[in-house]
């Protein structure tokens, strides 16, 4: 096995197992920004060369940064698909990173708070993410590697427009912020549509739990930013943490007024969903997904005091495929993970009430 | 409260409560015979007074049997409609009996084993009921009455035909005997339906928990004779006997076959349902039924260690509306009863843990 890979998955992750502000509602806040050198063709136009030549020289500067000495490096073209996808189910890779054929590499902290993709869509993709509600924080860590790389690499950068990016949408300050929120509260509650179309309406997306295209399950949203043109990085940073404000006071509500008024509804949606969890011996993702949310929820509402919210939040990413896979120590069919899911599951949740 | 209502309600229930042979599938078994009196008219063609005097005779009888000391009386005019509902429920009287408006009475002995209905469809319906499967044991006691009560009053009775009843089709013997099967091997492995057909053939019947017309919740098989006439009680008693043996043995191989070829099915049918009886917040009769069948199913699988069989015959009967109400101590409407009736769950399974 990659031992970088085995790494990870040791590892505890940051951005799932520490407290951070509004983490009852609020998974996680992360940013990224998106760079290119100056002189070379984009990676969806470059020849390998080009790109190998990008890789060597976006990670020798990256290796003089303050990073330097907590990196994990994995390169695409030589680790298996099976570790791809554990990256991309650990949110430190997008989708089109891992299918595509360009030479590309990441460059990762062992505690996965900060990452650098190499010749995704663009020659540079940083990105920084930790638990809770806390965008400031992510953008000063982000910032901070952006000024000390933008010192070592030249960046593409046009006056008028600001950095040039292989996608127009992310010309400018190439910056995508984005928080990941739990909202069974507003679900529950069937006012999610109405709270979307205001968040739409305002110039923000909600995406899935894997960004753009992937289903909302286990009731996560990623709310992001759409616009990176016209206005500062510090702006858009906050325009969008006063919405996840406006909306995490909506939950909290649509949580409050659920308990109130139809409480055993509320009881009995999350302890048949942990009655699932802590009793099925085959367990699709969706069903997973869907309980652990309802499960999160009842955590929240203090219905389990021997399983906090890391538990849940860990739960939420190790239940997909690659991962499954990777802790049953072999390649297994649809049929055997949904088996295998259902173990691990019920083994977490019955040690957490051993606790 | 009625004092024998609340004496039954805490009675410890034999047919339920106690071991009996084949108690993993046969909860229990029952003989009733239908008996009349001598020149007076059967009870749906009688006048009040004529009932009345049914009563009066047959009671002054019964308490001259070596039944007298242990009988509770109910006056099917005096009591409440909830009353003759928890009566039902416990299968110690028809859906007929307590809703015909002619004058009738039960007495039962507090083990609930042994009855006699006066003026249900007949003057006198008198049962025996044990646990598990074991009609010798039953068909002795109850004969042993009828034997008993035949030297005390006048039966109606014909050389040609045998005993006469009020419906043509209990003629002759008067005698219904029936086993109730927890048959849920045969239900998941899709064999109920060819079983069934085959009893049907052979003359026997086969109903719902609650007799005639009741669906087959809970996967519970009523077997019983059809026929009265022409055999003698014995021989009736031994053909049912051999024929539950048969479907026996076919529900234990179903049940190993399903272990053997099917685990994790069968191991995630009955821990989904533990988890629903276990952890819901709202539980319908239904739900409650079949989860409790998985349940059952999963005790003698070995699956609980810590649950017992009986544990689950009581909640199969206490989940019924008239003793959920009896429990909460008032009148309350289905959906409080759905409520009600999963904590009463939750907690009966609750305390079984951690005996």
């Amino acid at each position: 096995m990659n031992t970088e890979i085995s790494q990870l998955l040791n590892n505890k992750v940051s951005w799932l197992a520490d407290c951070g502000p509004n983490d009852d509602i609020a998974i996680s806040s992360r940013i990224r920004l998106a760079r290119n050198l100056r002189g070379l063709p984009f990676p969806t136009n470059a020849s390998p060369e080009q790109m190998k030549h990008v890789i060597a020289t976006v990670e020798t500067a990256v290796q003089k940064t303050s990073l330097k000495d907590e990196l994990l490096r994995f390169d695409m073209e030589a680790i298996r698909a099976i570790d791809k996808q554990v990256l991309f189910e650990r949110r430190l890779v997008s989708r089109e990173f891992i299918e595509g054929k360009i030479p590309g590499a990441l460059l990762v902290t062992g505690d996965e708070s900060l990452g650098v993709m190499i010749n995704e869509e663009d020659h540079i993709r940083m990105q920084a993410m930790r638990p809770g509600f806390q965008l400031g924080p992510v953008w000063d860590e982000l910032n901070k590697l952006d000024d000390e790389l933008s010192a070592l690499v030249p960046y593409v950068f046009d006056k008028e427009l600001g950095f040039l990016t292989s996608c127009p949408t992310n010309v400018g300050t190439g910056i995508r912020a984005s928080v990941m929120l739990h909202l069974p509260g507003l679900v529950l509650s069937e006012q999610i549509n109405a709270v979307i179309q205001g968040v739409s309406k305002l110039g923000f997306a909600v995406r899935g739990i894997f960004g753009e295209g992937s289903k909302n399950l286990g009731n996560l949203f990623q709310v992001s930013n759409q616009s990176t043109l016209g206005e500062s990085e510090q702006q858009i940073v906050q325009q969008l943490g006063s919405v996840i404000t406006q909306i995490i006071s909506h939950e909290k509500n649509a949580r409050r007024k659920l308990l109130e008024s139809n409480q055993n509804f509320l009881l009995n949606h999350v302890g048949r969903a942990y009655g699932t969890l802590r009793h099925a011996y085959i367990l699709n993702s969706e069903e997973a997904l869907e309980s652990l949310s309802a499960l999160r929820l009842g955590v929240d509402l203090g219905m389990f005091s021997s399983i906090d919210l890391h538990t849940v939040n860990e739960l939420f990413i190790i239940i997909h495929p690659a991962h499954l896979q990777k802790y049953a120590g072999k390649e297994i069919d649809s049929e055997e993970r949904d088996v295998f899911r259902a173990s691990l599951v019920r083994e977490r949740l019955k040690n957490a009430d051993k606790r």
